[in-house]
């Protein structure tokens, strides 16, 4: 196991199938390589702007396989997976949530994402308007009033706007997405391999 | 292992590193799950017509990560890479070449494959050209005289045709791609999901 390092960033999108799946193995990962992850939820949308990418669901040919694999990707991780009636959403209001709660409480943002996850990927619950997300939110333990005064806060939004300039800054293009010590990993199927450059150093 | 059964379609681009990696691993993967391979290089220029993608390393932000995983997934395989200068390139006469060798001589198409995708990959050699493509087959021991009059003709013109429409009709939109009794897997980073899918009877 590598000597204690900076944290991993762990970017995602809350509408993103294996981005859900890779928030259920995060917190093995952690423990397995002894390194702390840091939670960034993203926004695809502005991403795809610069990128010309579309919604994987959108593509053809592309798009029935996503689906496919989604499901099965799960089940193999042992991931609770039920495809959203409605996908994908719009998640800003979730990543307003998150990172207002983050400043305060890291372990709570945590719980938040985890619980928003399981709502729509496990329960087909659209978390996508503010109080469907808050809902959920307050399910969890969370104090729905207050998140939902600082997800208005003009700060808050900023703030969510700058997470996402910077995650493109970075690099990020799609969920999950990884960066450890600068080396960048894109996709749940490649935490084999970034669990392998961790332990070894890279190659 | 399962017991002996239908080939397992592999299918891939010339100008595909992923594809290139597969080819490499796929030898050995026949002998661990007891199941032939059967190799169909496609187009993926008239692929991406239907799917509205780009090759990879044309679209912002993943392009780079692309070329820089493209390089580290073959050292991990222990697989010798250097991304072409000339990238990506046409590989319609080398599909031609393939399957007309493919209907006389599998072993030897897939010889043909392997020494093209070694000169492109890993000795930078331009293999888009007729004649570049010949002179490898030729250096493999293959009758280049026979190969330069038969992707001319009608008829093997027809056939790269019909195998990438076939495809495209099995929903193929990338390489590699491995279709093992219906089932899809998408990618190089699937072969060890494939492996246990067939192993397992699916899940």
């Amino acid at each position: 196991m590598s000597a204690p390092g900076a944290p991993i960033d762990f970017y995602f999108e809350f509408s993103s199938p294996y981005g859900y799946v890779a928030s259920r193995l995060a917190d093995d990962l952690e423990q397995r390589i002894g390194r702390a992850l840091r939670w960034r939820p993203i926004l695809l949308g502005p991403i795809f702007k610069v990128t010309g990418q579309a919604p994987l669901t959108n593509v053809p040919l592309k798009g029935d396989y996503s689906k496919r694999d989604f499901a099965r990707s799960a089940r193999m991780h042992g991931v609770p997976y039920r495809h959203p009636d409605n996908f994908p959403i719009g998640t800003v209001a979730a990543c307003r949530a998150f990172y207002w709660l983050e400043d305060r409480d890291a372990c709570a943002a945590r719980r938040l994402a985890k619980a928003l996850y399981s709502a729509y990927f496990a329960d087909n619950r659209d978390i996508g308007a503010a109080p469907h997300m808050l809902q959920v939110a307050s399910e969890a333990g969370l104090d729905a009033a207050a998140l939902a005064a600082a997800i208005e806060q003009p700060a808050v939004k900023e703030r969510v706007k700058s997470e996402v300039d910077s995650a493109i800054a970075a690099g990020v293009f799609g969920s999950p997405f990884f960066i450890v010590d600068g080396e960048p990993f894109w996709g749940v199927d490649r935490i084999p391999m970034l669990e392998a450059w961790v332990r070894s150093g890279g190659w």
